[in-house]
């Protein structure tokens, strides 16, 4: 990378991260790109260098999360698969800690109610869902071998959200037993037998 | 209930969906009385002589929640002890279909993004979910009589917040093989051995 690229780089990167601080301080219509511009420190002619609207930065920031996750279902496709289920398992574990970053989880929460007021945002968060769980099941229908592939992506992806939701609504919240109750919720989302008893 | 108790308590409800219809349609901070007004069909004096702000509006839907959940809270206690997991794990299943009320949804992911930005909601908000968290594990300590009830009731939740969210991310959610995953899942939660074998 070139000095020049890395300038850009991480210009846009104090763009995005000033632009999810203003979502969430004052929600998406009152966060405008002047606001987002002084936030970042920059004109707002600088910011409209980079980016020509609100939503063309939500996409960057979406983006973002994408190229993260694919990092991590990178990791996980280099695993043996008999050490995956495990292994995923322990990640899942250790991201619950990640999801005590209330900034991501409020950011979270503000796109999803726009996603149904605006059919930009909804296509955007959408796109991402679909990235994220094509390579989850992926993993557990070829890694892992397993049936309802599907399914269990979602069934797994309900863990995390629904934790990062109950971290909003109790701030009491006991993550050391629930970290407990969610690794044997993971490995049983992930075990052979789920799903066929009750068939 | 006299007539005019009756009248008043139909007034209310009409302003309640109206106000949830309009936070889900154009935000929060977008939708003001006058809109909210509108919507019920009302002049906004009227709304006014029911109450006194958009939070205290808030106050009330959040109130018919717990009221709901009241209700169902007193069944479950109505039902002998033994019969109780699976009894709550089918009502928790039923309910699955009635969160495909992307309303009720969306308006959540609305409160709870706003609640980071005013503590008179987030206070709401903290007070409901304290509410129906006592009430499940009141039921899952003193009459399951199991161990880690809080974190039990906090990991029970989870499946429906996230449950919710996934509805809202992926339009194409197979909700029929969901359900079978989410009732291993719900039993297993309210399993006695849970929690134990990862200690």
């Amino acid at each position: 990378m070139t000095g020049a690229e890395k300038r850009r780089t991480a210009r846009i990167s104090q763009i995005l991260d000033a632009a999810a601080h203003c979502f969430v301080e004052m929600g998406f219509h009152r966060a405008g790109m002047a606001k987002i511009a002084a936030r970042a420190k920059m004109s707002p002619g600088h910011i409209y260098h980079y980016f020509e609207s609100k939503e063309a930065i939500i996409a960057a920031i979406v983006d973002r999360e994408s190229a993260r996750a694919a990092e991590r279902f990178a990791e996980f496709d280099a695993v043996d698969s008999t050490e995956l289920a495990s292994v995923m398992t322990e990640r899942a574990v250790q991201s619950i800690a990640e999801k005590t970053d209330i900034l991501q989880s409020v950011l979270n929460m503000e796109m999803l109610a726009e996603c149904q007021r605006n059919p930009e945002i909804a296509c955007i968060i959408h796109k991402h869902d679909r990235y994220v769980r094509d390579q989850l099941t992926h993993l557990i229908r070829d890694k892992l071998g397993l049936d309802l592939a599907e399914a269990r992506t979602d069934m797994m992806m309900v863990q995390f959200s629904g934790l990062a939701n109950r971290l909003l609504r109790n701030p009491d919240l006991d993550l050391q037993n629930m970290v407990v109750l969610m690794r044997q919720t993971m490995m049983a989302i992930l075990s052979p037998t789920l799903g066929h008893e009750a068939k």
